[in-house]
């Protein structure tokens, strides 16, 4: 099949621009050192492709992912970047994954109690280093760490996101340090081998941590294209065009913001404006006197947002050139 | 089960206010005067209910959608509201359901030429009643509906949709009635027992349409809600507060932009202040001095936008009071 004989809305991976994007980052950030994220892919077919690559130990931001990843047999080293008060719920995850290594992260006593409840072995103590979300004070993290202990838990170390900095136009590398010197202030009072952070807009200018979390290089968005991170966009939204309003000057393809992440803002039709995207459409003109589309010409859309665009969709089609050469279910999305 | 029992993030229906919605609805559009836009809600359980009050005649805007109310035994009068090119694909869905009546619109020579070639016995010709998207103009239909017929379809009538006026603060009811005449002058060249339009927001200011395309005021949304529509929100999502940050006054909870439509902008928080939705989390403060919660505590976050909130979760989970009395599988999403 080719790519133009896909039912749309269809979303379509580039192999060759994927496997270029896991090149170039797996060079900076060779095997282990690089914790693909899986948030941004929910998908175990393009995580097998990574650790194909040597990127074995996988980042998470749900249980599902966990879950997901270590039936694939994708298990190796399992980090669940976030924090879960739900012991029935993570008991259930790590014992249905006997041979997984599942790493929980911890910003709490009650998130720390949760994990030994759960049975969870080993731990990574969450330090907020200067977003606010997650995370501990960086001054709490060795007592956190202390009490994880007191537990029976295994402190591996620290992670902490800076996930304000991952666009920072202004001396992002100076920024990023001083994020990071929180972390490592943290790791001296934690210790362990660990020192996990960073994503795809720091990935050239975080030198502080162990592994970086990174996932939007797989695929990217716009929004990574525009802050000039240096991988290029391996995913595309084909969409058919199924009415042009000629005296208008419009036309109108059959895809919209249910089939796009639409919190970056409006995704990108090359040469074209974009007007608005509704439910199940998306409305837009041409760009210098270009020639409207006709009905039932194809049109590509390149997300603004990687993550929750992928999270919409049931499948990835992937493509070489203009052949479909494979069909990856998105196995990993709810929760 | 009860509500605090759910694991978050969860999607949750209140049946009374569902009930009472449909009730209020049903009292000004009884029957098959009203025609439940189905993309609102993606579930054939809570189709089943609008049927049960006697609302059989369903609109949609997805091939996935047409298909799955047939296979669930309510394919009395689906209505897809919305232009297909692809005729094999529309074929299929056709000789899927062969107890299903299926109406198309169309607004073109070539999606004519599609439900020929697909098998389609009754269209509708779509007008543009003045929002840019699909839709003849006005002043095409009787040249379209000829050419429907040329072709053996059956013209059932005309829709239009007056979207741009859902939420129009000023003088809506005149802009619909104009919006509407350009409907009923295309109606006099088509003819046919149908004129189909309107929706949430326009539900007791369009007198002209015989049936309405109205599906929000079942679940509602904050959108809905601040227009001043009528309708009871009876959909929650339902999160757990995972971290706080007393030193900060940030609460981070265990869901966000992937469990919530953001093309309206952020949701609420009854008495607080939602910093941002980062992919599953929310932040956000109390207001009025008031206490942050704790780990552990659950919080209710009223979507801004119904139709891409449903379709990012499997499951509407269904409650009476306190109580969760069943689980509705989000069926209909996906294309």
């Amino acid at each position: 099949m080719r790519i133009d004989e896909l039912p749309t809305p269809a979303l379509v991976v580039d192999l060759d621009l994927l496997d270029a994007n896991i090149a170039r980052m797996g060079a900076a950030w060779p095997g282990t050192r690089l914790r693909p994220h899986a948030k941004a892919f929910k998908c175990t077919s393009l995580a097998r492709r990574l650790a194909d690559a040597g990127h074995t130990a996988f980042c998470t931001a749900t249980l599902r992912e966990i879950a997901g990843l270590a039936a694939a047999g994708l298990g190796d080293d399992l980090l669940l970047a976030n924090e879960v008060v739900d012991a029935d719920r993570l008991r259930a995850v790590i014992e249905g994954a006997p041979d997984a290594r599942i790493t929980i992260a911890v910003d709490s006593v009650e998130t720390i109690d949760a994990a030994a409840r759960a049975g969870v072995h080993e731990v990574l103590i969450d330090v907020n280093v200067g977003m606010p979300r997650c995370g501990c004070d960086p001054a709490d993290a060795g007592r956190l760490a202390d009490a994880a202990r007191a537990r029976g838990l295994v402190a591996r170390g620290v992670m902490g996101y800076e996930g304000h900095l991952m666009t920072e136009p202004v001396d992002q590398g100076a920024k990023v340090e001083s994020a990071m010197a929180l972390l490592l202030d943290a790791h001296d009072q934690v210790g362990g081998d660990v020192i996990s952070g960073g994503g795809t807009g720091s990935w050239s200018k975080n030198h502080w941590v162990t592994e970086l979390q990174a996932g939007s290089f797989t695929l990217m968005d716009t929004h990574y294209e525009a802050a000039g991170v240096g991988f290029a966009k391996a995913m595309r939204l084909q969409l058919t065009v199924v009415s042009v309003n000629g005296t208008g000057g419009w036309a109108t393809a059959d895809g919209g913001l249910k089939a796009l992440g639409m919190d970056h803002g409006n995704s990108s039709i090359d040469g074209a404006d974009i007007w608005y995207h509704a439910d199940e459409h998306t409305v837009f003109s041409m760009r210098d006197g270009a020639p409207l589309p006709a009905v039932g010409d194809r049109v590509t859309v390149w997300p603004a947002h990687v993550d929750p665009t992928v999270s919409q969709h049931e499948q990835l089609w992937v493509t070489r050139g203009d052949e479909v050469v494979d069909r990856w279910p998105v196995d990993l999305r709810n929760w």
